[in-house]
């Protein structure tokens, strides 16, 4: 680690309106969207906790629950969830929310996995996370929960793309 | 007013990376640009106020202090800062972040006059501000003077426009 | 002035349709896209009559009198309209147009303050603009009326971020 | 026709400061991007000369002179060139400006041909074009000679979607 | 399963070139962006294949092996892989070209699972698969895997959203 | 011509789906959105053909036959069709499929011509196209046509813009 103490990530939060060119012709946002959103936010919160460049390594499984409509307002919140030695995996809820009633629903939870990236172009060590509050405590399970996952994939063969194409 | 007890504003908080698509040929963000995000952040911090439609009924003045470059960080802050009837006065706090020293520069603080419409397609009344914190305070004195400049500027002759074209 | 002869303003037109995708859920043209257009269309009048990079300073207050609505012809209508030393205020002036009856309506008439950056990156002297017509010293007196509330505003004790954010 | 006298059809403008998201890698306005502005403001003039709703039948060919670059002003001027019973033919000129010399280069002239459409959803009949001036006989002897071609791939065997796709 | 005969599903392939716009401050194409366009062609290969509407029901881990840079083109190629009753697994290969040299570059294959949606707004059973190349076999084992690690997912105890937020 | 060996030109494919931000107010995709897509479409044809930097020489006409509507899946097809010393003709083939029922539609049938430009910045030659099957020989045939009418384009006195503009 660089760092001798252990840094906070805290929350970054974005709001959005659900516009019509964010939506399928169904009227819900488009899957597509919520992702590049999601990738947008986690990157900031990478950085803030890490303060040097970073890049989108892996996307983990994101489950989508329910549906945002157009007219909406889509809160998107992230935070550095787990650290590895030149890895953050960052948490990231999204919520729909009416306008008019306040009615939250839970989009999705999903992680994203960037890496820090030195002068030389290759990955750099990240400051430890503090992990201290029980908030913390579960997001950094979850999180390396989700690299152990992320691991076995690296473990198994890994999969080419299909050959004569 | 519709409601007897005083409702509060929280901040409303927006991030975004400000990617070569907003900015001008110079590699600063286009005032545009800053102006749509400040709409979007600052009609979602009225509607989580009065749980109500809500159209954009003027923009008071926006002056930019300093430019956001491409690749920072764009954080936007809104909340309602003045209510009056059936109006709503937003301040919009717009800084750039750079990612890599965490060195932040407010661009702009603006405050946009949102208007709450009822079923019937007009002006519809919206819920008083609570007021008690030094901050609220600040804010709903500084709102106060963005809402006379906003009469005054209603009791002067209303300019028309050139005609002949 | 850098140039002893007065400069004269033309007309920049500039029309859109409005699609979906500027519009907010209620169908009508989203406030923040109009602010954009304006933004564009007036940097280039600026661009044209001062023949130098330009910066938008400040948005002066915008009033949205009527709605633009989805299908519509928007037709925005920009000239230079008051000079100072370094700086330039545009006005616009923004039409709605439906495409099938003709019938136009005011949306708004606002104005713009750019300043012109020269080579070390400050401001610096934009020619004189020519004031002879009727249109052109009505032009000039509406944006000198501005420009003193833009001046107002500076004299004012300047409005800090808020605090511990 | 269904209008006894001749209606004019006055040029409509637009302008666009060609922005880095419209550029191809090389650095200049992608060649979509101008005719998607094109068909943008070809369709307003044909709108405002006949009143109708109305759909881009064909594009008649577009010959690209001369690059613009980001940075530039593109403007662009139509309108009506040529009509018949049911179609319009709207002549397009486009210019890149650069905004610091005011040199202008031509980068395209080209013709849409529109078709009204009336509430049955066919083509309907469009107001005759009144031609006078010099300049209304040199677009139209030319939109008429872009009618021809037109007319004469339309007597040629049609070519067919290639088969086994 | 509604059709007794199982069902083949073909390629989908789309291309694009890596415009500015798509790409972060270091000229590479976005992460979100490469989601995005992964969501848009698994999202019609799910369709060409069930007949019905779809909705993404989960993006699963997708790594991004190399990036894909300004200028070059992006090809996207998705198929079904895996059927069950109501859902259907994307397979996604994204490949990186240089167009000078044609040296092509695996970006990243990911999993989409999508579910059919019947008229009643619910899900609805989906062909069977037709699988009998080698390649059809590999691609329904891996597949499955997927599968699998989705299930083990949503036995565990689902995560929720951070209270108090 | 560079290459002693004929080289083939393969099939491009693109497939997209018609989200509402890419419909005029009707509801029916944008000519001008189409447009845009082939000359993405077509220029990647162009460039894995020669490989080379291309750049958009013309555009010849493009008969719009059927509309595509907002919700169905659009798919283009290019390939070179013909050559010269320095320039290539690709034919676009554009569909409309309706995604529930795999109705397929022709929306249009167009044909670009492209100019390979060498590391001096001017026209620089291509590889010969090989034509053998049925296939080549129509799209041959029909892009030599093309040419031949863009030939009479140059040799008729070339259209200047209007004067005083």
């Amino acid at each position: 680690m660089t760092n001798a103490t252990p840094r906070e990530s805290l929350w970054v939060v974005s709001v959005q309106t659900a516009f019509p060119n964010m939506a399928n012709p169904l009227g819900t946002l488009f899957g597509g969207h919520v992702m590049q959103l999601m990738d947008v936010g986690a990157s900031i919160a990478a950085q803030r906790f890490c303060r040097q460049p970073v890049v989108t390594a892996s996307t983990e499984p994101i489950d989508f629950r329910n549906p945002i409509h157009v007219g909406e307002i889509i809160e998107l919140k992230c935070r550095v969830a787990w650290t590895g030695r030149t890895s953050m995996i960052v948490r990231c809820e999204v919520h729909g929310e009416n306008p008019l009633t306040g009615e939250r629903r839970l989009c999705t939870i999903g992680h994203l996995n960037f890496v820090a990236i030195g002068p030389d172009g290759r990955p750099t060590p990240v400051p430890a996370l503090s992990v201290s509050t029980e908030m913390e405590r579960h997001h950094w399970e979850t999180g390396a929960r989700v690299r152990e996952d992320s691991e076995r994939r690296r473990d198994r063969k890994v999969d080419e793309p299909t050959a004569g194409n």
